[in-house]
């Protein structure tokens, strides 16, 4: 298995993805990593048979536009997505612009037939055991209902390929609970959701559900999924934030928090989800997987356990069979 | 003054209307207040001169679907919204449901003329002193982009006259921050903003910089909006879930959350802004307050102040007169 990482164009530099890579094949032994960054900032590597360095000197940065992601055909990213289509490696990870990852990905790599849309899906963690996946996170600003249906299938099957759920529960992000609540779109999706026997869907389920565990897929169109995740991502900065003055504000509060400090720092981390895993995009026929571009060595390698269990499932061999 | 109070249908019971009632014209002696509920549960108030009981017995549940809200012809919220319409009150608060609040205000009371939609707005704090106008809440599932501008030039008088705020600047809510971001209706909305020269338009901003004090109005469809804002509210609940399941982990952190417990209540109750001054039906000829359905007696005296603060300033009537 040959995963290949683009080490480029990420906030943190070269540093967390050779610490990332370090405890990666520490762990997992059956694995070529591939590297597309500067050569000389990953030379602790260069006598090592299962690591391979694709020298880069061009990059994609946060800021650059969709015609500088197109112009820029020696970039990291465009050479890692090529080597991908053509199959010299078997899944990337990248820490790099999501919009760019996502323009070139999709313009590279063939969609699955059976499939109008990829999109990005998050595994987020809930207040019980049970993990759920989300999609769409944001890779479609408009969506259709059959878009939505089509993500929902292929929430279902990732559910259970990687995260061994037997019979994983559908449920649609809306307004409401109830059948007829939301606007026309959701509506629409409802239906299609709730007339197709492949998927068990329990309905609608409302953000402030969520977290509480109730379903092992949520999905939703990826306008609505991109403003959830940020509204999530700022409550909880605004809630440690607050917390934070609150703790600053007498002597006595200021101890405990010191004492309370582990304990924040570990609840402050689960709400960044984002930074675990990574975002995989699903729908391509072959493993993308996006990892957060402040992503820490740690967040770097959870994102290559993701893309190493993808590939030794066949995930993508069998999303392809069970959507035709 | 006539300020109106719907006194059923909310989950607390009426205890939390009476002592809202004392704390309200302990504070302001300008005002009369009547009371729609059961006449039984108010007797403390009956030698009082400005407080009026209307005897109710029948109101709206929680679960009350459209058709039984608009039977209920004897309901207190039916009755105060016709007592309302026909100027025998001059504004109401009601923690009853939000949809049959809505469905009965649209139709016994006259929309503004030059308005198409009223919309739910409420008024949300944020890490700086700023508080920010957020509207549609949820008035309306499906919205256009014209009515998103006619929400942004009501948040925008409205945050001038309720909250003083000299030049209110407005930012539309959206997935990304730059021109050209978002599906269909939020480019179209941004134009909208755009072109109008009545507004000091900031351009977008994303969910998870909305608490970060940078606008005076945030304005989104109803569909987003009511979607934002139970995310938030499902990340509020899970931060602190969390957390208190990390405090209970070790007797250390036990005592520390014990010592910090009143600062915990007090963010997590600056985070459930909706208990805090009730959300505006806003578009009307006439004002209703929607408190929390889970209001205390200071929630239902926020909502008062609220209320007394729009009566006191003729808003409606400047609403009117700018929206001409």
């Amino acid at each position: 298995m040959r995963i290949a990482i683009d080490a480029m164009g990420n906030d943190n530099g070269s540093q967390v993805f050779v610490d990332a890579i370090k405890m990666f094949l520490h762990d997992f032994n059956d694995v070529n990593i591939v590297v597309y960054g500067k050569e000389e900032e990953f030379l602790c590597f260069k006598d090592q048979d299962n690591i391979e360095i694709i020298d880069c000197h061009q990059y994609i940065t946060m800021d650059d536009g969709l015609l500088a992601v197109k112009r820029k055909i020696d970039s990291s990213m465009s050479k890692i997505l090529t080597d991908l289509a053509e199959n010299r490696i078997d899944g990337v990870v990248s820490a790099g612009s999501t919009g760019a990852l996502l323009t070139l990905s999709i313009a590279k790599i063939k969609t699955i037939s059976t499939i109008e849309r990829p999109c990005l899906l998050a595994t987020v963690p809930s207040t019980t055991d049970r993990v759920f996946q989300y999609l769409d996170m944001g890779a479609n600003s408009d969506t259709s209902a059959h878009n939505i249906h089509q993500f929902a299938l292929m929430g279902q099957i990732y559910s259970k390929i990687v995260f061994k759920v037997e019979h994983p529960h559908v449920r649609l992000l809306n307004i409401g609970v109830e059948k007829g609540k939301g606007d026309k779109l959701h509506k629409e999706a409802f239906e299609l959701l709730n007339n197709d026997d492949r998927l068990i869907f329990g309905g609608n389920i409302e953000g402030r559900d969520m977290f509480n565990g109730e379903a092992d897929v949520i999905v939703t169109d990826g306008f609505s999924g991109n403003m959830t995740l940020k509204a999530i991502e700022g409550t909880a900065h605004f809630a440690f934030d607050q917390l934070k003055s609150a703790i600053y504000s007498s002597t006595l509060s200021k101890i405990a928090g010191l004492l309370l400090k582990k304990t924040l720092v570990q609840v402050k981390d689960k709400l960044d989800y984002s930074r675990y895993g990574g975002a995989v995009l699903i729908g391509l026929e072959k493993p993308v997987v996006k990892a957060h571009g402040s992503s820490n060595a740690k967040a770097i390698y959870n994102a290559l356990i993701r893309l190493h269990v993808i590939i030794k499932n066949d995930t993508i061999n069998i999303l392809k069979r069970e959507l035709q």
